[in-house]
C-alpha cells in the first residue's frame, strides 16, 4: 500500500494530473493516488513549497509525494529525488523542496538520469508525465532507490531566498506567506515564539490578539489567531482578511508584544 | 474496503483536504477515500446540507461521510458523530446534517470527546484535520462507535430552519433550494406531489412544464423539468436559468396547476 | 484492480461526480476510481473529445473510461460502449469519442439498452448516475460486454466535423484544438510532418519556432513548441499565449517552412 502524492499547477481543467495517475497505476496498480494540491498558481514555486511542507508531515511513513511546478522543464535544472527520514520527494530542482531541506535530515539525493523509468521519447514540456510519475511508480514497485539516477550532494539544491523574519525583544517583522481559499493570511511568524497578547499592523490596517477561536474574534474587525499551521494568521469573523487588508503574499506583518 | 467521503468548504486551492487524507491513510491505510463536494462556498452550512443529502444514499452501507463546512470552529459546537441505518456522519453539530436527520432513522448520536483519537495538540481552528479525520479512521479501523464519545440524544442536534412550502389545492409555493453548475435551478418541490401540467413564475419570469428531457424545453426560454433529485428543476435548453432569471438560492418559486 | 475514469462537465462545485462514484463503489468496492477531467465547459463536446483523446493511452490496460458530456441526455441519442484492443469507453453516442474512433481499432460497439445493470427509475436528466456509472461497475465486476446491450456498426457512432488540416509543400494551415490552463494554444498539427524551422502567423500575430523547451523561447514574444501531445503548440516564456494573442479554440493558424 503505497501513498502517492501530487502537488502541481496542473490545474482541474487540462488532464496532465489524470495522464499521470494512468501511467503510474499502469506501472504499479496498488498505488494510493491523493491529491494535495493542483491548483497551485502556475509557475508559482513559492505557494508549491508552502503547500507541500505544510502537508507532507501527516501522510505515512514512505509517502511519495511528487510535485511538479516546473518553468523550467526541458532545460538544464535536474529532475531530482529527495529520501528523508519518513517520504521521498520527487520534482524538478528549482527551490519547490526548500522548506523540506530545512526543516528535515536529508538522508540522500539522487538526479533522476536513469532513462529506462522513464516513458520513451521524453518530451521537453512535460516531464510530469515522461519522467517523475514513471520514475515513482517504478520506485513504489520496488526499484531501488540508487538504480533510478546519481547521489549528489544535499547543497546542490537550489532554495528558494529565506523569508524575512526579524525578531527583537518587543516586536518581530514577518510577512505574509500564503493566503487561504477563505483569506486568512498566514505568516512566517511562529506563534510558540510570541507572547499572548500582541499589537500588530498590516497594510496601514491595525490588529489585536492572540485570540484563540475565529468567534472569538467577533469583536474585532481584523484579529491575529494561532494558526493551524504553528504560524500567526490574520482573519476577519465570518468575513475575508485579504478583502479587507488587500494584502498580497509578501507584504510586510509588524507585531509588537 | 471502508469508503470515507468529503464533503467540505475547503476548497481545491488548499492542502487542507489533502492533510485530512494523509491523517487517515496514516491511521488506516485501506480506505477508499471518495470526494463528495470540496467547493462549498465558504461558511454556507446550507449548500453542504444540500450537498451532502443528495448523495449520501448512493454510497455502500457502512460509508463514513465527513462534513467540514464549520464556520464555529474552535467555539462551543460539539463535534458530532450520527448513525444511521446504513451510513455514519462525522462534522460539526451545527445544522449540515438537517436533511439527513428528517430523512433518516437515527440509531445513535455521540458527542466527539475521546481524545486519544485525535491528533495531539488539538488547533482552534482546524478540527476537519485534528479530530474528524483520525476520528474517521479509527472508526474505519475498528474502534466501535461508542469509544469515540458519549451518546446525547437526537433532539439536541442543530437544524437548519425548514425550508418554506406551501402546498395548496390547485397551487404550490416553494423556494429555490440549489443552484447547479449549469445553472438549473433546483427547487424544495417534490415531483411525486403535483401534476405533469403546470404553469409558473419566479422572479417575474414565467416557465412551463413538466417536461421529460431537456430538448423537449427546446420550444420554451425557461422551463420547468421534472429533476433528477426528485424535484422540480427549473432549465434553459442549451443554456442557463440563472443567467436566465438573474435568481439566487432561497427565492420564490409559484407553481399553478 | 480495475481503473475508472470519469471525463465530464459536472465540475467541482456539485455532488454529481461523487454520486457516480458512489454507485461504482457500491456495486464494485474494488474499482480504482480515476479523474481525467471534470471542469469540461457545460456541454462542450469538442473539448471532452480532445481531454479523454489525449488521455486514455497512458491508462493500463483494460480501464474503463466514462465520459458524460451530454447535452442530448433523455433524448433519442444512445448510450453506448466501445471497446478497443486496450480500452473501453462508455457514454453518449454524440461524438465524445470521435478522436478514438479515428485512431483505434474498434472491435465493438454495444447500444447499452440492458435496464437490470442501470439504476431503478432511471432519470431522463442524469444517465451518468442512472446509466452509465452502474454499467461500468458491473462491467468491472465481470458481466460479460455482450449481456449489457445489443451490438451496432460502428458506421452508427456519431463523429464530429473533421478538423480542417491543409499541408502543401512548403506550408500548413490548421486550427486551434485547444487552449490549456497555461494559455498554450495547442494546433491540430502534427510536429513530425512539420521541418525545425517554420514561421508563422496567428490572428496578425507572428511566431518562429520549433524550438525545444519554454526557456529556449525568452528571445520571442510568441513561439512555436514541439507539444508534448505530438502537436505544434504556441507558448510565451513565462507568460500566456492565450492573453497575448486573444486566440479562441477553432481559430485558424499558419504555418510556412
Amino acid at each position: 500500500m503505497q501513498v502517492i502524492t501530487f502537488t502541481t499547477d496542473f490545474g482541474n481543467k487540462d488532464p496532465y494530473v489524470g495522464v499521470m495517475k494512468g501511467i503510474i497505476l499502469d506501472i504499479y496498480p496498488y498505488a494510493k493516488l491523493v491529491d494535495i494540491n493542483n491548483e497551485i498558481e502556475p509557475q508559482n514555486i513559492w505557494q508549491a513549497s508552502w503547500s507541500i511542507q505544510s502537508s507532507y508531515k501527516y501522510f505515512p511513513k514512505g509517502t511519495i509525494h511528487i510535485c511538479v511546478v516546473d518553468p523550467g522543464v526541458g532545460t538544464t535544472r535536474a529532475p531530482i529525488l529527495i529520501e528523508t527520514n519518513n517520504s521521498i520527494f520527487i520534482g524538478p530542482n528549482n527551490g519547490v523542496f526548500t522548506w523540506i531541506v530545512e526543516k528535515e535530515e536529508i538522508k540522500k539525493v539522487i538526479e533522476l538520469t536513469e532513462k529506462k523509468y522513464w516513458l520513451p521519447n521524453t518530451s521537453q514540456t512535460f516531464h510530469g508525465r515522461d519522467i517523475f510519475a514513471p520514475t515513482a511508480a517504478h520506485l513504489a514497485k520496488g526499484v531501488p532507490l540508487n538504480d533510478l539516477g546519481i547521489p549528489v550532494i544535499p547543497s546542490d539544491l537550489v532554495r528558494l531566498p529565506e523569508s524575512s523574519l526579524i525578531k527583537k525583544e518587543k516586536s518581530c517583522t514577518g510577512i505574509i506567506k500564503h493566503i487561504d481559499r477563505f483569506g486568512n493570511l498566514i505568516t512566517n511568524i511562529p506563534t510558540n515564539e510570541i507572547p499572548g497578547s500582541i499589537k500588530g499592523k498590516i497594510k496601514n490596517k491595525e490588529f489585536k490578539g492572540l485570540i484563540s477561536n475565529y468567534q472569538d474574534g467577533e469583536q474585532f474587525k481584523l484579529f491575529a489567531i494561532k494558526g493551524s499551521h504553528g504560524f500567526v494568521e490574520l482573519s476577519v469573523y465570518m468575513g475575508n482578511a485579504n478583502k479587507h487588508t488587500n494584502a498580497s503574499v509578501g507584504d510586510k506583518v509588524e507585531i509588537k508584544f
